[in-house]
């Protein structure tokens, strides 16, 4: 569907947000990146927002999701599901496939919107667990290869409307915290965050976490769906145009859990030379996919040639495998003109690599290192 | 308890295996590297060997196992697990934390056996699932700071019994596979592999699928074994001997799950220059933890400067979040001389950084340069 047939003109006015546009139409945009680690949750006005289309309208608390779990299909309206389901509540980093997309995208031509580093945050969300709804009709076993595919109502530039899936184990997990959520920061969804209900997978890249639910179906193979299929994967380096994606996108699986990541918001890459001071505050944002938390943040100031260890805040540590949150560190260190980087650890023991790995999608990128090559 | 006063005469005569002995009393043995390709399903002769002491005797299916699940606890004899609970397989990756120390011990001295590269192997396992067995001692609920801690049989050089312990999370999850193992391969285990009964945690380091099981328990704290507490930690950079080492233990958490990991395992990397073809098939072995599926394996034969995609071999590869058993690879590229280096990229997007991040304790390494440095 190209731009032209799509209308835009009863998007949300956004007077309160405090947000670089990435894109107009559909909306997309990210904070500054210094305002990033004022706030351990991340407050509305700093958080990414990632659109495909127009809004969605004249959606509320009557809007009504379909539920096909195999042998039964129910329907629950929004305001069923707040009633009939016990609420539930969850902490999470969310991040956007694309986030640090620029930096690949100095290396060579990447597709996608170009997201700085920003495109993540950290918020809370109250909903209905997913796995509760789904043993509501009757889906409480699994075979290990069935999905969960979620359709959207929101109609996309790229195709119909947005749609994508996750593997049913992750859904039915007494310890994947899926969310059916009507809730971000203890406030209703306002329609740019997916009014009135979107799904909230923890761990998962953002494209997993689908706004403005309209179905939800168990089925034996992932959504069809082009941001399922087409997108959201990680192409090897020697495809870099549609032509040669084309023969990759059906083996190359889809991205679910995200890697570890970590980034330095103050001072930010665009800070002069001379502003500095000689010893600085520095600080930044670490987090990693699947549950998995923060162990270590190495941050230099010599080019990677010698590491400190950041001080890391991070509340929801636990030595539980399931860690959603992000991480949020400080060092104090001497200032020696080169930029700060920063590298973090994971509780599996990854490592974010030095240079970037460039892929054509620009998604993932995890590299320490930030400058042009 | 220093090694003097443990008696290794009744260890098992060994002429099956077909293993380089890295230390001998007590025994620790890994495969030739270019051995370890031959199967997808590693051949009891050539699995590595990890022991802390010498080998237990006189169990059999009549030992005992006791089970304390908060409230209760239970007996179970081997023969009653083998009977009274549903038998359950698993096909996993068993990878020693310290697998690649080698690699670490040439940047600086590291503490630990000096593991190559072939401290790893895929086998089958079968047993009854943890999970039923922590159920039928009324464990079914949790809190996420529980923790399930086994004891062993097996006397150590470091202290008096093996020990180590997983989140309750990990053992109660319905996908997390955690089996108190009484076969391999089909087989009932061997004495060298925890026979009678040991636990098998698939997409954990090796040090926690404790042999010679002796005990659980559940317990709001991780085990307070000297493997769970001071060893298999991944200490900052900074910490390079004992001393400094003890005001970081505990403040550095113990290891769970381990990162992604690959090696080229043909040509092997004692192989001379003169010996070796233009054109080759180089193969190798990837895996990662927490079950994550290995994406791509990316093999450079030009020092890194430009990398081909290898073909994988995996057959447990499904769309799941969960996958356990290791890949093998292979690519036909021409020889120029230097080393082959490999890096796998799994299915959360980690990729293996260039350089050693090296620690004292020698754990995790995961580097896809392999040479001195």
């Amino acid at each position: 569907m190209s731009s032209s047939t799509l209308d835009y003109s009863q998007d949300p006015k956004r007077p309160q947000y405090d947000l670089i546009i990435r894109k107009d139409k559909p909306f997309n945009a990210e904070p500054h990146i210094q305002d990033l680690v004022k706030h351990y949750i991340t407050p509305e006005k700093y958080m990414f927002v990632r659109s495909h289309g127009p809004v969605p309208m004249h959606l509320n608390d009557s809007h009504s999701i379909t539920i096909h779990g195999g042998i039964n299909t129910k329907q629950f309206t929004v305001q069923q599901l707040k009633t009939q389901f016990k609420k539930a509540h969850v902490m999470m980093a969310m991040q956007c496939a694309g986030n640090r997309r620029d930096g690949l995208h100095r290396v060579k031509h990447t597709k996608g919107v170009i997201w700085g580093a920003a495109a993540v945050g950290n918020t809370t969300f109250a909903g209905c667990r997913l796995r509760d709804v789904l043993h509501a009709v009757g889906v409480v076993s699994f075979k290990n290869d069935l999905h969960v595919a979620f359709e959207s109502v929101e109609q996309c530039e790229e195709t119909n409307c947005y749609g994508s899936s996750i593997p049913l184990c992750k859904a039915l997990d007494e310890f994947g915290d899926v969310l059916l959520a009507y809730e971000m920061n203890g406030k209703p969804l306002t329609r740019d965050h997916g009014y009135p209900l979107r799904v909230v997978v923890p761990g998962y890249i953002g494209a997993r976490s689908v706004k403005y639910l309209k179905s939800i179906i168990v089925q034996d193979h992932e959504s069809t769906s082009y941001f399922q299929q087409r997108d959201y994967k990680l192409l090897p380096a020697n495809v870099d145009c549609e032509k040669e994606a084309e023969e990759y996108w059906c083996k190359v699986p889809s991205i679910g859990e995200f890697n570890v990541q970590s980034f330095v918001c103050y001072p930010p890459p665009t800070q002069n030379d001379h502003d500095m001071n000689k010893f600085i505050l520095s600080q930044g944002y670490a987090l990693s996919g699947g549950g998995r938390g923060i162990q270590r943040v190495d941050v230099s100031n010599d080019n990677g040639e010698t590491w400190q260890v950041a001080k890391l805040y991070q509340p929801s540590l636990t030595t539980s495998a399931h860690i959603w949150g992000w991480c949020l560190w400080t060092i104090q260190l001497e200032y020696k003109g080169y930029p700060i980087v920063c590298r973090a650890v994971d509780s599996a023991g990854n490592v974010q690599q030095e240079y970037p790995v460039w892929n054509y999608r620009g998604v993932l990128n995890n590299s320490w290192r930030t400058v042009n090559l």
